[in-house]
């Protein structure tokens, strides 16, 4: 059995080494394309600027929220840093965006009775005893708010849709849908858990509120097991009465399951402020290096500026922007002119209405976009990139990716872009998506924890590398 | 160029095709193995009971220097730990070992006088003001103390070994050798800088004392830019003095090399008072599961049980410990009974002497080892193993290997083993290490940062289950 597989396995590498061969060419090209891209490494690796710019973004701005001031303070920030590259040009494009804000005093209690005690009660003719516990709650991004009292009723704890799609409205009516639906831990990439996870996020208050439900809660979308909620997008529908959405900590989420389970006569308030305002003018912030040979083929390269408000957006998508803008950096640095345009993007309002993306695409949407690559999953060790396009175009990037193999980023086995490309991927551009190692980003993801300690310095700069060298790839040899 | 290069990827995939076809028992055996290393992940990243462990190991035993009470208490749990897993046997193997102990009060200072205020108080008949400053060292492993005095000198700070062998004996003597080498932040893997680097560390002493030095400082072995000193072991020959070793912050190293180019007539003043005994009697902590049908052959699975005393060893190398004993629960998890005899290994004294390996060696180097694995590279994501074994060998293993592409943890390409299992490789036993993400490794590597809340509950699992699988494959299969 062994000696027919080692055979064969001598019969591929004879292949492989006649494939060479006859690529001479092309074997000549990606010499010089290492060499360029071992100067890329050093750039970013010895001399690197992303990590100090992130520490101004995360320390000295904050959060950006839609509408939110630290947003336009970032606007004006990494315009700025755009402009001190000293390569191209950048400007910035005029936006309309939602403005939501949380406001302040967000907080989850429920009383309850224990049966024991009621009994004890009902013997001895004492007053029943009213237990209070507290839960760590955050609004769900776009939520209305539940006025100053809150809202108050019983919960009904589900783990699925179809869970409560089984259920009479008139049960479910007036009463407050718990969707306590866990991550899959079993899913080595994380992006998977919130892929089939995020649905309980987004949708909870149009499928509770349809049951006529009063108010929804949602375990918070990480493996983690703390007291830290996550917030993040949901929606609601015009045909569906709108209800407060919240999402609570995992452990107060574990800790409420088990209450549940045991107390009786149990009453649950919720009380958050947060509201929706009008929408409100904002920008884009856009650079460019224009191509010298090939100028009317544009390579995007693009992150978002805008952060939930619960900390500084620091891997989501601080990162993301300062990596991109560190791109830039490096071509300055390395005197690199590249053959095809390259458009650095900083998105507004990715998080609640991608309203920057498609001001983007409906402007620029027309310019002949030959490739757009996001970095929107956290500054966190490459491991290579996911992928959106056809097999043939996918074949030749991972041909570039090879290169990378040294700097262990070469994988591109997964598909995808990332949200804010995929109004360019609706129209036929072929996207794709820096793909970091996965574990740490839902530990802080839209929570408290998102700040500039958790990024570590090494793995941001070796994430603006990667991204630095394959735009080069595709500016110098098309896609 | 391009469609000759897709005709002949084409011609190799069908000959991949045929050698599937041809191996098709071999398939069938990867079909079984397959299905039961995602029961293996499973087990560990839905029920792990690894991260658990190692808080009990970080916080409630701590430090664990060879010779320490929390060595032995190490040993004391983890050995009932291996007997709660109710699988296979364990024992202690009594191993003799050094007890070097840092002792209490470390400290550096430096005294100095500015040139300008020198050139006033010439010409003003002042008196010329000392200054001071202090920076954060720490004792190498095994060093000297100096006397509760300290020792002072001037320092001559060198950036190689090379640079000392050009200075005369009569210029260093009585003075304090720095070297201040910088990891080489251009390397990819960390552990190529380490490796680059980690000479100046256990060297030092050696080469300063041979020209006559009175004690020598060596730059901390880290990326980081902190306040932070890390230990780490160093050596003395019988020929040469044994002079004072100690190791400084990388922000302490910078500070000290500015200083020194600015300032006259400096004396710079280092105190350690740690101090070697005599060699303690301690243990290996091992355990075992029989193979049934193969169990002559003994496939070893180790990490080390000590650790250096400034933090909890926590990477390094409590997360290799917790995930050897977390195989054995795994393999009882699953009803696995493997057809090879598996060992596993917590080593006694790796820091400073590698005496368990020895003792290992010497009383089990006669066993038949077909392949020794550590863990002992840091509890983060794993991306595959470093190989030491024959190129026929690695073929086999990558082959293996291969199964572990959807947890994204099968590169093969990197070279050598571990420093316990070194004693066996010498003997000719195939070795291999998990090699995990390296980014984040000598940021808190022998360090005060080297605490259980800088361990990632997920890594440390995914970690668990590689090993447990190419355990878990070589005994079904062989190697």
């Amino acid at each position: 059995m062994k000696p027919a597989f080692f055979l064969l396995e001598k019969i591929l590498l004879v292949c492989l080494f006649f494939s060479l061969f006859l690529s001479s060419e092309k074997a000549f090209c990606q010499e010089k394309d290492s060499l360029f891209i071992r100067r890329i490494y050093d750039e970013a690796l010895l001399r690197g600027e992303c990590y100090q710019n992130l520490r101004h973004l995360c320390k000295k701005i904050g959060h950006r929220l839609s509408g939110s001031e630290g947003y336009e303070k970032s606007v004006a920030y990494t315009h700025a840093l755009m402009q001190q590259t000293g390569i191209g040009k950048s400007w910035l494009q005029s936006v309309k965006i939602p403005k939501w804000e949380r406001g302040a005093a967000e907080s989850c209690f429920i009383t309850y009775t224990i049966p024991e005690e009621e009994k004890a009660a009902t013997i001895n003719i004492k007053p029943i005893k009213l237990r209070k516990s507290q839960f760590p709650i955050t609004a769900l991004g776009m939520s209305v708010g539940t006025g100053s009292d809150g809202i108050s009723g019983q919960v009904i704890e589900l783990s699925s849709f179809s869970a409560l799609d089984s259920l009479d409205k008139s049960f479910v009516k007036d009463k407050i849908v718990f969707f306590n639906h866990p991550f899959d831990a079993s899913l080595v990439n994380t992006f998977d858990a919130y892929g089939e996870a995020g649905k309980y996020r987004y949708l909870a208050a149009v499928k509770a509120g349809h049951k006529g439900a009063k108010g929804t809660i949602v375990r918070s979308m990480t493996l983690a097991h703390d007291d830290y909620p996550h917030t993040g997008a949901m929606t609601y529908r015009d045909t569906v009465p709108k209800i407060p959405a919240c999402a609570i900590s995992t452990n107060g989420a574990d800790s409420l399951s088990k209450l549940l389970q045991s107390v009786k006569n149990h009453n649950l308030t919720f009380i958050q402020n947060c509201k929706t305002h009008d929408d409100v003018m904002s920008s884009n912030v856009i650079g460019e290096i224009k191509g010298s040979s090939h100028s009317d083929e544009v390579i995007l390269i693009g992150a978002h500026l805008d952060s939930w408000d619960l900390a500084e957006g620091a891997h989501d998508d601080g990162a993301g922007c300062v990596q991109t803008i560190e791109v830039m950096r490096i071509f300055k640095a390395l005197g690199y002119q590249p053959k095809r345009t390259i458009r650095f993007v900083l998105f507004a309002n990715e998080e609640n209405g991608l309203k920057g993306s498609k001001a983007y695409a409906e402007t620029y949407g027309k310019d002949k976009h030959i490739f757009a690559l996001e970095s929107d999953a956290g500054g966190f060790t490459p491991r290579g990139f996911s992928l959106g396009m056809s097999k043939e175009k996918k074949a030749v990037f991972a041909s570039y990716a090879k290169l990378l193999k040294p700097y262990l980023a070469s994988e591109t086995d997964r598909n995808g872009g990332g949200a804010d490309i995929s109004v360019l991927e609706e129209r036929g551009v072929p996207v794709g998506d820096l793909e970091p190692d996965s574990q740490r980003y839902f530990d802080c993801h839209h929570s408290a924890l998102d700040v500039f300690e958790n990024v570590n310095r090494r793995e941001l700069e070796l994430g603006a590398a990667a991204i630095a060298s394959v735009i080069y790839l595709i500016s110098e040899n098309g896609l």
